[in-house]
């Protein structure tokens, strides 16, 4: 898939702001936040529908969100860690997960491009807090 | 939780469209359907949130998710079933799954009471396809 956005971050061929990753499965924020602290988690073999990956990816990628999530919940200071698998839009499987405040904060309509700075800011908030 | 909702709905004290159960987890639909077909999956044990869920229980959740996900994709002809857990709402864990065909299937501001005699329908139909 060389033509895949999440398979060139990946690869470091197209930027973004990692926060984490293993030899499976990579994490980074959205440039389109929900809200501050929106993450993705991606499997780094390229599949499209989450339907379709096989086990043990299946279980482990929602092991990692779990662990991700308590902690983007801890730096992001948030309620709970929404987590989202729409299936369309980037055809690479990717796990949302949101921080969220009040019901309104998982609306797909709240995304906004964040600036360079503010996801920065984020990516060292968040990466902070990591021990995993 | 004697006032829960969703305790009710499993102890059979308040109505609702079941789909499917075993010993730990209830399949039912959605009232308010973001889409035809909208089900909840949720453990039987009170839980509120996803993150305090431990194992066997949190990766079983999402095998079940796969499987019914699977089985309301083909009863609903959908291209995709969104997987979604907002965390606020009902304050009892339930994975929200969504047929989605395009992007905005998967927005909660769809969401729309149902009638009585849609949700019958739907319910046979995915009925219909389970062999779990």
């Amino acid at each position: 898939m060389k033509k895949c956005l999440f398979c060139k971050i990946i690869s470091n061929q197209a930027p973004s702001h990692k926060l984490w990753e293993d030899k499976d499965f990579l994490a980074f924020l959205d440039i389109n936040p929900v809200n501050t602290g929106h993450t993705l988690l991606i499997p780094k073999k390229h599949i499209d529908d989450i339907l379709d990956l096989e086990e043990p990816r299946y279980s482990n990628i929602f092991k990692t969100a779990k662990k991700l999530a308590k902690i983007i919940r801890i730096a992001m200071k948030s309620k709970r860690i929404g987590i989202g698998i729409e299936g369309l839009s980037v055809p690479h499987l990717h796990v949302h997960l949101i921080p969220v405040n009040k019901i309104n904060d998982f609306d797909p309509n709240r995304a906004k491009k964040a600036t360079q700075e503010e996801l920065l800011e984020v990516a060292e908030k968040i990466k902070q807090k990591m021990n995993i």
